[in-house]
């Protein structure tokens, strides 16, 4: 049965890395004690060495070792032999990119589908929708595709951010990107705010955490839900 | 002579759209009447119609008549036959996906270097850059390349942002944005504020409006330059 998380952010403000999930990895992760971490994202650059001592630092906590697939030769072979996933945040461009260069978008594909459990946060979580042409990132790469994993049939904006009120900067507000968006795709968007995530269990998508979760189908006005509603439904 | 004005903003805010510039592209445009507007960039997915209705409001108030590329048969045969281009603001994924499709941006090139005075605004501006890794657009749709223009040896980051002092969101700010875009190339980036441009006049590069402009070199801190100071040697 598929088991991910899809997490909004992998810290909120004043915390540590991952703490405010780690009841939740704890079941999610309980039948293995060994994680196969992606640090392709490399947020702020850091090397995937430095990224994955960081993860290890978190998963402590919870009795987790943590190995970076970039220590495998093989990164398709590390991901089918791995009992858990979790793909972290930094840049959805370079994550992208370093998936398809690697082969391992169809691997993580059948992996989890074939039940391994995934934690993705931020990149980690715009990769598990439909395309990745909801992030928030800058393009700093060129990937071969923005085509990403669709463990759920919309789209992911992670680090949603409100508009801010009184704003002079004429750039614009992350709702009004993504109604543009919408006049180029179909597909819903799910914004989801720091400290939000979605559990899929099986077939059932289900907004966690404690806020609200703004929701933008096409041709429609933007809405929102809350926590514990099924985001099965939808379109 | 190349004659070149590339903006951070189309607006500023509480004014009306170009008239910060009025005074300016009088003198930029005064060889023409006439004015080929390309509206592919869509903000807020307004048809290229409609944008190019608010344009011709725009410059109006300076005399001259405006002609949307999308009205002629030949897009490249339109910018070959221009006196003065502008480029406006809007989605820089949309605009570039466009001009690639139409065959538009070796045109571009080769019309401005003969001497075409070009204004580029917001996404208009990004292309003048040696790519459009450093916009701040949402990949909305996946353009045949990220390569542009390259009229300056550098990239521009339209509507560039200070760190909001204070803020709690944990996404990432426009500086920490940039300093990755230098883990995975050299070029520099210039920070343009909302209400600076650049002038290029032949081969001169040069730092114009009321602001300062923050400067992102590779493998340096960044710095400010006031108005007036020469691009040219940022390397």
């Amino acid at each position: 049965m598929r088991s991910i998380i899809i997490a909004s952010t992998s810290t909120v403000f004043g915390g540590a890395p991952l703490d405010y999930l780690y009841e939740k990895l704890k079941t999610h992760f309980k039948d293995t004690n060994a994680i196969l971490f992606i640090p392709y994202a490399r947020p702020g650059g850091i090397s995937h060495d430095d990224y994955t001592q960081k993860i290890q630092k978190s998963f402590k906590a919870i009795g987790k070792t943590v190995q970076g697939i970039h220590e495998f030769e093989n990164p398709t072979e590390a991901i089918q032999q791995a009992k858990g996933i979790y793909v972290g945040g930094g840049n959805t461009f370079v994550l992208v990119n370093m998936l398809y260069k690697h082969n391992c978008m169809n691997a993580i594909k059948e992996a989890i589908n074939n039940g391994t459990p995934y934690l993705g946060t931020s990149a980690g979580s715009n990769i598990c929708g439909l395309s990745m042409s909801t992030t928030n990132d800058m393009p700093i790469v060129y990937p071969s595709s923005f085509k990403t994993l669709g463990f759920v049939p919309f789209n992911i904006n992670p680090h949603y951010l409100d508009p801010v009120s009184g704003s002079k900067h004429m750039g614009e507000t992350r709702e009004t990107r993504i109604k543009e968006f919408h006049k180029f795709n179909t597909q819903p968007v799910i914004g989801l705010r720091e400290g939000s995530f979605i559990e899929v269990k099986g077939n059932d998508i289900v907004l966690k955490g404690s806020l609200r979760a703004r929701i933008f189908e096409y041709e429609k006005e933007a809405y929102e839900v809350v926590t514990n509603t099924s985001l099965n439904l939808i379109k």
